[in-house]
């Protein structure tokens, strides 16, 4: 997606060979615009595959989940992060992030996953695959299926992409970007 | 706000004299049709005011916000909560929740307030003020003005609202609640 690029190439900052920071316009502060463009295409991807719900992750994921929910005409749930554990009510699976070093479990109620929806799960980045996994967890356990997982930004030199392929689901990203160097972003 | 007054007769569960869940539509699950129709109606109420950014705070404000960002044409900045203090590089304030009993930080790095912008807060509930107040003083510590304060459910027996206005905020609510009796809402 060319906007996308464009807006990493003039905004993005590239803090090491794994780590790329896009918070002027997607982290922390959003560009509610991008957002839509984003969202919309997003939903194009996704347009024929019956999705009756989105699924994504406080707080990042939420702006774009909701422009492609939009799009799309269906609901979308964000998925809290709790370092608790687990209630009756929750569905919840262990999240890692390599980024912050913790743990924390991602829950949703039960009441927001109906089985036998078609979920649509969307997310900012996608590097080890951890976020994506652990929502991918809490549809199964809703008894509900995944038909897809877009994200904003991947990062191809990291292992998710190919873990999620492996597992048979299908990953559309805005943007894939092959590596960092010299404070540079290379695209794929 | 009528078709938010449906929404909340329809779907909201008053669990006690104070508290309302929205999670259907705003809070865990979030409806997009309705998040745009708030955010074009905050944005109406502040189209006059040269309102340069949005302020809100994670995670529920976030769609709201971004719905009246792009009908305002304007970027949308949320802050983090954290229980860490404040950086050299954020602005910082301490926020009380009532409802999880904790006290946080919000914080706002320090590059996405930049002096003398218009800056308009907005947030999903009105009950204490204690969000809206900690945003304003981030607003403030950035040597930036406060246009208005836009809330999509304010609870006006409860001391917020009045706070603000005693402060000098000019708050714009899309639904004004005056009690919660037998399981039912009533508006004001």
């Amino acid at each position: 997606m060319q906007l996308l690029k464009e807006k990493i190439i003039h905004e993005g900052k590239v803090i090491n060979n794994s780590i790329l920071k896009v918070d002027s316009f997607l982290n922390h502060q959003i560009d509610p615009l991008l957002m839509k463009a984003m969202g919309e295409e997003l939903a194009r991807r996704f347009q024929k595959d019956g999705v009756d719900k989105i699924l994504t992750i406080e707080a990042s994921g939420i702006a774009v989940a909701v422009m492609a929910g939009l799009a799309l005409g269906v609901p979308v749930v964000f998925a809290r992060k709790k370092k608790s554990s687990a209630t009756d009510d929750t569905y919840s699976a262990p999240v890692y992030s390599f980024t912050k070093a913790e743990k924390n479990n991602v829950t949703v109620a039960k009441q927001f996953i109906m089985a036998g929806e078609n979920v649509l799960i969307i997310d900012d980045f996608l590097a080890n695959g951890e976020a994506a996994f652990g929502l991918a967890e809490i549809v199964k356990q809703g008894g509900c299926k995944v038909v897809g997982i877009g994200i904003v930004i991947e990062k191809t030199f990291q292992p998710g992409a190919k873990k999620l392929a492996d597992a048979g689901y299908r990953v559309e990203s805005l943007v894939r970007i092959k590596s960092f160097e010299n404070n540079q972003v290379n695209f794929l």
